[in-house]
């Protein structure tokens, strides 16, 4: 009977193998073709540049840009764009913007008490307002002050976007060593303007290192450490505990069926409000991490989610003991790992036939439904917000939140794939509906923010490998556990096949995704060329780079660009 | 006083660290003048372009490569070079060889007989001779007929030397991704003309890989089980069963004093024969690992052999047991290892402090002997090559040998400079001594074959980096026996330190190893424009890259060639 179960774990690494073959590749072609179709984004002129120098003559970093790439990068050199150290500029314009209100406030109350009777008091808070608007040209004239060129030159940061006159130009300086010393000039691709992450940008470089290390040691603990707060809250959550402390919840116990169901509930609830979190706390992390743009940022946190996910949803389910001894366990002895595994997972087969069941139910429902973002508007115009007209809302799709829990899902999926074929039909369903719900979603719900050109791709690829590879292992620790030696030992070859294939997966597909190769480049250049575009693309790239603290501001005109329409047509 | 060996041990390893800080970044100042100085060299215009697909049109690969590098690159491109499968030519011209050094022999044997009075068989003799001639002219005529054009072209194969007009452009094309699929087109640096491996070349790029895991995979099976059949000759090669087993080997036992000696000494004598010949096989290896030059694969078998120097003397001159049982061990209990590796290396000083001794003694004098070289001569002249005149010889240093015992003698040095720093003055020794002896052979011995302008640098950096690890580990071990667990404890942020350091020298300074910065390249063109040599240049450099097989036959003239000069001035 094992060896049937052996036949089945090797035709469905393989054809799961096979599968994510074809996946990539055409995720690659269908890449491709978008940023064809996205050619005159100004992302594809544009490389940013960090690390500049000061030059010596001009005391100044701008020169310095201009000279190097007119003189390095000859043929295809267009022009570039510094930025500038915006703390100043910002905190004015949030006093501005605080000062505006607030006379916007005065004037409408003024305009409400008019056909009243208190025309004294209307009189003083025209005083006041005529005081708050000249503090508000003041504040506009020091901003535009402050954004003159000769104020800015003593506040350049060694950072700037530079954009070429072609693609191919841009290509090159983004894959080539500048400098002699590759810790100066640095260049890479730079991310379409709505996409960049401006204050990340400002951060040394020197110290970015120290900013990764930082996020991803939180994260850690986080992962590792999550439970011991849950459990907290968990025991102080109990009923008989909630009684002692807060005697009105006495009442539950009144109603028939309630207080059982409160008891029996109200731990899992805990967990899952804790887990839904997670996701939110995971990207305020990840936006401490230096990433150059938002993309990049919600990637990292992507990762980070599913790694919390895998630890604490799908291993400490497994095992009774806390994540932090079942991890010394592994380090001290891996032998023991497969079998251990094996073990657990057989064992827990019906309890994630019921979490693919309620995550399917209660997850889409809730998304569908969106109560997070409910109470968060409700909370927002109670509190701080209250009696402000509400800002009408339009986010983007959640990928560190929505990616990590369906590749979960696959990942237990896969994992009892073999052991308790039982799980698959539920998955089916569970995927199923999910499909339906997302493609609403996107379609109708959210609003797309940036376009990566598929750039996400290749991590949910790597997840999907930690799934098979953890399948394996299981699988190896079972025909251990059944006295199958045999069968173990044959499987790997297996294990050893999948991380081939992922090695061969990363050199063959995963350039493409990091940059534009020479030949794209040259290509969409030539698409330009026939339908003599090319000069409008490249023209108008560096203006799009435009740093949030310059722009120019104003306050006179009624600012309707915070009103967006609830739903577009894209 | 363990208080002392810590803060000895943060002295050293720090202070080491900064020498190799130091170290590294005036090779990479050394290296790029003399980059600089070999400006006019080939390589510095020529990128080796691999797997060139096939042109639909021309049913070649050669138009294919003009098309691509003149449509991509259109600013620097010159030309190009495929590379032909050169089997046949070189077996033919194999034979042609033979035929001709037949005709000599016989043409010799006649001329001595001249004078006596064997006419006849010297008439024979004419006649085998004229026939030979006539067979070495059709030869040369196949060969001639094979080199043409037209039968070339049915036999590219999927490699060219592609020349650029400037360094820029060679520098540019070597490091961006050329094509959308990172497996076709890939562009890397070209090593210098004489560097070239023309072999491995002709390997196809797909199957490149098994040939490194399996180089990978041969190299630690020879390393893990080379104690194998040293123990099981070293247990044949006693005195007791020679004696059974080669009578006369008896003899030995009359001379008085003889006997203990052989029976001293000939076990380790074996050991030393084993480790002696381990070099050349490692390189013999690493030459089928697909590298494209000789530089390269003299850098594999460097690391080949460093590895296996740290496993069978360092390591199994400490353990008792097979090395595959403490590797099992480590694997499983890789807790213990700290601890396990103090108590060894802390009882072994003694047994290294000879080692040096004596590995300084006769390792230099026999470097300097060259006793390997006079028997491998001694042998050829005795054997296949007896009777006919002796090719003199003028090798390149053994980098693979020599590297790896250095740094084998620093890692020891390192290991022991806090537990027992009796050792070092024996070091001290050591190095002055083989300074002189290399500076010696270097400047009088050897040939300079190639210049890699100190990519050796960075491998040796990472020896010295495994030393300073090992020795940091070896500590927290002895803090942990001598239950000092803070000192244990405070070590570890040192130990992360070292790795922390080494990534942030491979960052720093590796890729100016690997690759020419644009910077370097266009400052390189720019000395050439001012003294207008440019031309001259890249214009010759594709020439330099002519495979072996397409050299043009001729053995009517004498072939000077091969008796080189003994001592050469550069």
């Amino acid at each position: 009977m094992l060896w049937v179960h052996f036949m089945c774990l090797w035709f469905i690494s393989l054809y799961g193998l096979h599968l994510l073959y074809r996946e990539y590749s055409e995720i690659l072609v269908k890449r491709i073709q978008q940023v064809r179709n996205l050619r005159h984004r100004p992302d594809q002129f544009t490389t940013l540049v960090r690390e500049i120098p000061v030059c010596g003559e001009h005391e100044a970093r701008g020169c310095c840009v201009d000279h190097f790439f007119s003189k390095y990068h000859p043929y295809s050199y267009h022009s570039y764009k510094m930025l500038y150290d915006g703390k100043n500029i910002e905190d004015l314009s949030k006093q501005a913007r605080y000062v505006h209100e607030k006379v916007q406030g005065l004037r409408k109350k003024c305009e409400g008490k008019k056909h009243g009777k208190e025309s004294d008091e209307c009189r003083d808070d025209l005083l006041k307002i005529t005081g708050l608007e000249e503090k508000l040209e003041e504040l506009c004239r020091k901003i535009r002050q402050l954004q003159s060129e000769d104020m800015l030159k003593g506040k350049e940061l060694p950072v700037a976007f530079v954009t070429f006159k072609s693609r191919w130009g841009a290509a090159m300086a983004a894959q080539t060593q500048q400098h002699t010393n590759p810790l100066l000039w640095i260049t890479e691709m730079a991310p379409e303007p709505s996409d960049v992450s401006w204050r990340n940008l400002s951060i040394q470089y020197k110290i970015l290192p120290v900013y990764k290390i930082g996020v991803i040691l939180a994260a850690t603990l986080l992962t590792i450490f999550f439970a011991v707060p849950v459990t907290a809250v968990q025991g102080i959550a109990k009923f008989e505990k909630l009684k002692k402390w807060f005697p009105p919840a006495m009442a539950i116990e009144f109603i028939p069926g309630l207080s059982s169901v409160v008891t029996g509930y109200l731990p899992s609830a805990v967990l899952k409000g804790f887990i839904y979190i997670v996701p939110f706390a995971m990207l305020g992390m990840a936006k401490l991490g230096g990433s150059i743009s938002k993309s990049k940022e919600e990637i990292k946190a992507c990762n980070m989610v599913f790694y919390f996910l895998l630890g604490n949803v799908f291993f400490l389910s497994l095992i009774s003991g806390s994540l932090l001894d079942e991890i010394g366990e592994y380090v001290s002895h891996p032998k023991n790992f497969p079998s251990h595994l094996a073990a657990l997972v057989s064992s827990q087969a019906d309890f994630f036939m019921t979490y693919i069941l309620t995550e399917g139910l209660s997850g889409f429902s809730l998304e569908v439904l969106q109560p997070g973002l409910l109470i968060w508007d409700f909370i927002k115009s109670r509190t701080y917000c209250r009696g402000k007209e509400k800002d009408l809302y339009l986010y983007s799709l959640q990928y560190f939140r929505i990616i990590p829990i369906v590749s979960l899902s696959i990942l237990i999926g896969i994992v009892y794939a073999v052991i308790a074929p039982l799980l698959l039909p539920f998955l089916i369903v569970y995927f199923f509906l999910g499909y339906a719900v997302y493609i609403n979603q996107i379609q109708d719900v959210y609003e797309t923010v940036y376009d990566t050109c598929g750039t996400f791709w290749p991590f949910i690829h790597h997840y999907i490998i930690v799934a098979i590879i953890l399948m394996q292992i299981t699988m190896i620790g079972l025909f251990g556990l059944k006295s199958k030696p045999a069968a173990s030992v044959s499987t790997i070859p297996l294990l050893l096949l999948t991380i081939m294939f992922n090695e061969y997966c990363k050199i063959r597909f995963l350039p493409a995704f990091r940059s534009h190769s020479i030949q794209n480049a040259v290509e969409n250049d030539e698409f330009d060329e026939k339908s003599s575009e090319v000069e409008h693309s490249f023209d108008k790239a560096i203006e799009e780079y435009l740093q949030p603290c310059l722009v120019p501001v104003s306050f006179t005109q009624s600012d309707s660009s915070l009103y967006q329409p609830l739903i577009t047509s894209w």
